[in-house]
Formats: C-alpha cells, sequence, structure tokens
C-alpha cells in the first residue's frame, strides 16, 4: 500500500477551549535555550538525588525484583498496592495523622493528585482560593478545569485568615461555586513560610463556617532544618484531603504521590483516576515500600537534613551579603525555596535575559499568580540542588544583575522619570493577584 | 492542638458535573467482592508476565540503577527521557511508521496518552467517532472531557465504511464540533476484529473529506498469531495520532506508553500533559529502553505469541463444543479477546451473579458502549491470561450458565410470553449504540 501524501492543518482548529488559553511559557523556552555548563540554576525544584546511598537502591529494587516480580510487572489496582498505602499510613503517623489503607490513593506523583482533586471537584467558573503567590503546577493542573482562582497574599506566618475572611465575605456563606482552599502549610512553594498553629485552626473554622473543603499540599514538611514540626491540618480535621509525595523525601523519578482523603471523597477520585491513568506503577511502588521498609531512609533522610540546611544559609548569608538594599526575601526553616521581593519597578521577566548572559537562572514572580502578571517583580531561588559555593557565585552573579537595574532606575527617580519606591504595603484585597501592584508578602528581613 | 471532632457532609455537593455522570461499575463492585480461588477470570485484559525471563528484567533494571542512577531516580522531561523515546522510534519503524524522537511524547500507560488526548481537543459537546463497542477505557477517558460519542459498528473487517459515512453526512462537512474518529485496528478490544486494508485508505480519505483527526490506538498490533501484518494507518497518513504502549509486549506494571503525532499537536498535549502529571517514571522508562536494547525481546515476544495462539485455540475449540447454536463469536486473528454475541433477550448483566456462582468471569458488552444499554446481550471474554485448561473449563461453565438462560426463555417462547429472537441484522444506523437492539457486530462463525 503506497503512503497517501495527504496533509491537512486542521489540528489548530480542533484544540480544546481549556488548552487554547494556555500559552507555552516563555521562561521554559528561554530555560531550553539556555543549557550553558557554566550556567548556575536556582530555577528547578530538585531534591539532590546524588546523595541517596546508591546500596539503598540496590537493596529496594532487588527486593522488588526478586521477592516480587510477577506483580511488579502487572497492572496493579487504581488506588494502588496495598502494601505501599500502609507504608505511607506509617509516613503519615509519624506526622500525627492517623490513617488506614483505604483512605489512602496513590498517584503518579503529587502533581497527578493535583489533576485528579481539579477534575474531580472543578465545573468551570468555580471558585477556589489560594495562597498568592503559590505552585505554578497546582495553577497548571487547576487551570484545565477554568476555576477561578483566587489569590490570598501570605506573611512570614502564612496565608493571612484576614484577607482569606475579607475574600469569604465577598463570596458568601454556603455559595456552591466555592469548591475548596489549596493550601501549602509547610515552607510554602514558592513563598518559603510556614503557616502558624493559629491560622491552621482558623482556616478549619472558616472551612466550616463558609463549607469549603481544605486541600493541604505538603511535599516539604519533612524538611525542616530549624524550629519543632507543625501539626498537619490533616490531623486537626479528618475532612482536609492531604497531598503527600516521596519527591523531597527519596526520589522524584518514582514518581509516587499520594492523597489521604475521607472514603467517600476517595470513592470519586478513584472514578476520576481510572480514566486518567488506569494505575500507577506497581514496579515504582513496590520500590518505595522496600525503600521505606527495608533501608535506613531515616538515616539518609538526615542527610537530605544537614546538607539542605546548609545550602539554605549559604543562600541567605550571600543574600545578605550581596543583595541591594532595596531587595526583601523570606528566611525559610524548611523547604527548597526562597522569595525574592524587588522594587516595584523592576520586572525580573524580561531581566531574565540577563541573568542567562550572567550564568545564573531563577523563576520570575509572575509564573506563580494565575493572571500572569502580579509578581513581576520577585523571584523564586532554589537552594537544594547546588552546592554551597556555587550558591553564592550564583546569588553573587544575580546581585550584580539587579544591581545594574536598579541603578538604572535610580537615575531614572533621581531625573523624576519615575516614582520613588514606596514602602512595601500588604494588600488588603484578596484578589491582590489581578494587581502588579508588588504587595508580595515577604518577612521583614530588610 | 488538640484534634477538632468538627465534620461536614457537603463533599458530595462538591463534585463537578463531569464526576457526577460517572457511576461507579457496579461490575467491578462485583469482581471486588468475588475473589474466590476456584473462580476463573475471562474478564481481564492482562499479559502473562509470567513469561517474561527473569533474567531480562534483572539486567535491564541493574543497568538502569548502576548506569544511570542519578538520572533514573530524578525528574524527567515533560516529553519522556530522549533515549527511550529513541527506542519508540525504533519499535515504530519496524510496524512501518517513521518518525523522529521529537513526534514521540512517553505517557504514563496508554491509558494517560488518551486522557491527555480527550483533554487537549474536546470541548463539551465536541463529537467523537469510535468503534462500537469499543474499549472502556477510552469512553472512560473521553467521558471526563463530555463528549458525544457516536459509536460505529463494525463486521469482521473492522469498522463499517457505509455507517461511518452516512454519520458523517448527517454531521456535516467541517463540522467544528466533530473532533476525532478514534480507532483500534488491529484485533479491537473488545471485538479482536482487524480493519481491512481498504477501510484504513478509505478511512483517512473521510478525515480529509469532513475535517476530523484519526486517533489510532494499537496496544495489540505486534500480538497477531495468523496473517500477515498490517500497515498502521499511522503510516499512510503522517497527520494521524498513534499510541502505542509496552503493556502488552513486555509489563504494564511499568506504566510506559506514548504518542506519536506531529510535533505541533505534541506541543499542545505537552501543555496539557505539564498539568496532568508533570513527567513519567524516569526509572520505568530507563528499565522500559535497556529491555528493548540490552535483552532478547524479540525472542520473549515470540514465546508470548506461541502462548496465546494456543490460549486462543483453547478458546474457540471450546465455545465451539460447549456454546449454545444461538451464540455467535468473533474469530480474533490476534490480541486478547473474543466478543460473544447472545440472543437479544439474555441479559449479560444479570447473568453474571450466576456466572461468578458458577465460577467464572467475563466483562457483559454494555460496558464497551457510552450509553451503558447496547450490548447487554454481549460479553467480552480473554484468553490471554488462563493456561488452555482452564479456559477450556471457564467456557464450559459459562455455557452451563447460558443455557440454563436460554431454557428459561425457551419456555417463555414455547408459551408465547416473549418474542423469538430474530434474524441478527446489523443496524444501518452508526448511533446505534443509543439502541438496545442487540446489533452487535459479529463474524459469521455461527
Amino acid at each position: 500500500m503506497p503512503s497517501a501524501h495527504i496533509t491537512f492543518d486542521q489540528t489548530g482548529d480542533k484544540i480544546a477551549g481549556r488548552i487554547r488559553k494556555m500559552r507555552p511559557s516563555a521562561v521554559r523556552s528561554l530555560f531550553a535555550a539556555a543549557v550553558r555548563p557554566d550556567i548556575i540554576s536556582l530555577s528547578g525544584g530538585m531534591p539532590d538525588v546524588s546523595l541517596l546511598p546508591e546500596e539503598s537502591i540496590r537493596d529496594a529494587t532487588r527486593a522488588a525484583i526478586e521477592d516480587e516480580r510477577a506483580v511488579a510487572l502487572q497492572y496493579g489496582g487504581t488506588d494502588g498496592r496495598l502494601e505501599t498505602r500502609q507504608v505511607v499510613c506509617g509516613l503519615m503517623r509519624d506526622l500525627g495523622v492517623r490513617c488506614k489503607p483505604d483512605e489512602v490513593m496513590l498517584t503518579t506523583g503529587a502533581q497527578s493528585a493535583l489533576d485528579l482533586i481539579a477534575k474531580t471537584f472543578i465545573d468551570p467558573g468555580d471558585i477556589v482560593l489560594a495562597e498568592g503567590p503559590t505552585y505554578l503546577g497546582a495553577l497548571q493542573a487547576f487551570s484545565a478545569y477554568e476555576p477561578d482562582v483566587r489569590c490570598i497574599p501570605f506573611d512570614d506566618e502564612g496565608m493571612r485568615m484576614d484577607l482569606l475572611e475579607a475574600e469569604l465575605e465577598r463570596i458568601g456563606k454556603g455559595n456552591p461555586r466555592l469548591k475548596f482552599c489549596y493550601v501549602i502549610p509547610n515552607f510554602q512553594n514558592p513563598g518559603g513560610v510556614t503557616m502558624v498553629p493559629e491560622r491552621r485552626k482558623r482556616l478549619l473554622e472558616l472551612s466550616h463556617e463558609y463549607g469549603f473543603m481544605v486541600v493541604e499540599d505538603d511535599p516539604y514538611g519533612r524538611l525542616r532544618y530549624d524550629g519543632g514540626h507543625m501539626i498537619p491540618l490533616k490531623a486537626l480535621d479528618a475532612r482536609v484531603v492531604y497531598l503527600g509525595t516521596i519527591s523531597k523525601i527519596f526520589a522524584p523519578g518514582l514518581r509516587t504521590g499520594w492523597i489521604v482523603a475521607p472514603k467517600d471523597v476517595l470513592a470519586r477520585i478513584n472514578l476520576a483516576k481510572q480514566g486518567t491513568d488506569l494505575c500507577g506503577s506497581s514496579f515504582d511502588q513496590i520500590v518505595v515500600e522496600h525503600y521505606f521498609t527495608d533501608t535506613p531512609w531515616e538515616r539518609t533522610l538526615q542527610r537530605f537534613l544537614s546538607v539542605y540546611r546548609e545550602r539554605r544559609d549559604a543562600m541567605l548569608g550571600a543574600l545578605d551579603e550581596f543583595f541591594p538594599p532595596e531587595a526583601r526575601w523570606t528566611h525559610p526553616e524548611g523547604g527548597l525555596f526562597v522569595w525574592v521581593t524587588l522594587p516595584d519597578y523592576v520586572d525580573t521577566g524580561s531581566m531574565l535575559g540577563a541573568a542567562l548572559d550572567a550564568g545564573v537562572t531563577y523563576v520570575p514572580g509572575d509564573s506563580f499568580y494565575p493572571d500572569g502578571v502580579t509578581g513581576r517583580n520577585c523571584m523564586r531561588i532554589n537552594f537544594s540542588y547546588e552546592t554551597p559555593e556555587n550558591i553564592v557565585e550564583a546569588v553573587r552573579r544575580l546581585a550584580k544583575v539587579i544591581e545594574e537595574r536598579l541603578e538604572l532606575y535610580r537615575v531614572f527617580i533621581a531625573a523624576g522619570a519615575i516614582k520613588a519606591p514606596e514602602e512595601a504595603e500588604a494588600s488588603e484585597n484578596a484578589t491582590a493577584c489581578a494587581n502588579s501592584d508588588g504587595s508580595a508578602p515577604v518577612d521583614q528581613s530588610r
């Protein structure tokens, strides 16, 4: 049969509305173009998997193949393997959450959990509350289902409950469009801040008063370098939908995350998951199970903590040393990220080209807001992946790029061409993510 | 902080419309309840992974850990690992399809590919054409995006082009709601039939004439037990979106499928995938890559073929021997399934309880139609997983259950209480899946 050389270009017309609204990220394209080996990346969110002991991986994998080959290679249940869910129950117990395996669903990374929750709960136009800025991947997952995401600013004690309450008053009690509040209480991405216990309690009270679900995303909870463990929302209220993952305490390459939720909620999410990916990787689930059962994983986690603590300290030290007085940033007690706020007139997106020329990358702040506009004067920088020496060098390079921008603006300001930067003022409007008012929250570092 | 004992039951109200319409499968619940060891399952679609040589798995996995541990454990690109996509290009070349790695995207099993394609192309109310009956998992994936699925019956030469054309005339040329035609040309699930070359060519002509995309799902193409290889639609038209998987030629537990599509199409699907699962399992991709590079996988595939051929023959022989004259079934040249059609008055869903009592399972035919009604007198039976002896015994048990039903109806018919079964007549209406007219296609076996 000869090959038919027919072509047509109608595919573009076939694209669904939800995808038509998404644009390829300019930043992503820029990063793809920049693969020079001299560039130090502060833009990722990757754990340093080179810290994982080779023998642990080999043991976990060998056990998966030799003991359970037939199961590892076969289809699994939609909720995930029972034994792996039991291991997850053990990990949750450490955090103060008691749950049973039938309240746990394994997902293809926590990213898939975000997609499944959005798929299960969001009709177009429904209201979702979130911190602003918030996790880029959550915004991507949600956006496919076309919600109205309202961003609530945070300060160094986490999401501001006064602003949340003001937004809830606008939405109204029992509003059927209000679905859930998505929060990252520990070492927030991108903010690095942690929600204090009083606010956790208040958030749950408000969820009952106004009738919304709480979705607690906790990828970084175990990566604490100072201070004491804070009790998860899920431990305070059984109705909370909790998302966990092994990505930051073991290996993101194995794509194993989970949802802990009441059984009636999981039953609905299970319906969504059947069509989404049928089941997760049995092989990966078994490797995860053996890693957390048969290897000294807690010792390995301690190694992660001491390495990341040192890198965080290197970053905070370098920021103190090199960054200009106009910059402010958060001081995370854990996690992977520092959030930097520059004066309103600096656009970190347009500055990225110069940063790449100088050999350093970061993620511009507007990526973390659904409007793609707010946060333009902010940036997220990561400290988990590079060595302390590289981090110091990267911050030094970045400071130089910022300093050049500020110099330029200082000349304009001196000439009266633009307004001098005002004192940072927290926006009192929860929908502030629609404004480019530079009110992105920071602590009082400077 | 004490645990707050607040509960609320509003979650049910929060469910999105797309999920509210899905009902938990009664069949699934029934299967979950029935785990007696004496039950022989003809209901699955599982390959027999016990046929995979242990040393191949061990070698592929060892190579993944020892050579590429850091990569295997880390996040990967959204499209999947380049080297694994190169391996996929090699597998495609064997089938007559020439493609480059940037025309390939790896997915979390082909199920995820179905979800991503639906997410990328389907707005609520859009028209999707498919064979009727068709793959249950595709219906589940599509339904989340609320299309109008129109089923086109097949006969033993595959989807009926006359009925497709009649449906297309009703839809109209250039109808913007018409998105794609989903087909499984080789050893269709659940039908077992294969689309002949003339119809493949005609389908592509119609796709250009009426302006729709063709989505070719080919999980079983390499599982051919008789006859010669048929050229994929993708080899005849570069615009075809092709779905492949390792699930049936290696291991479904590793959740590795792929999409081969033009770059502009993949760019859109990539946007959908970022929010859906970020990336697939790097670990699994590397194991797959080594399996198809460093192990005698083609010899293993030959072993699969000879075992499955024997099991298919056992099933067809047992059907001939035990099934009543009123039953008809397909004679697949490959794949995993036989599709059985019983007289209109038999409801295979309500018969399942008796079958379980008798120690055998199958999938009732209505599961494979979007209306959940058509196909009630049909069933899908699988021959890849059980031994020939078990298959013969299962068919014998099933025949007895059917015979009991038929006896009952024969009495009713003799008494004039119900109409005698008419000759099976193929529906001339492509929207036949909305009718319970029992017109599900079969070959002329009886």
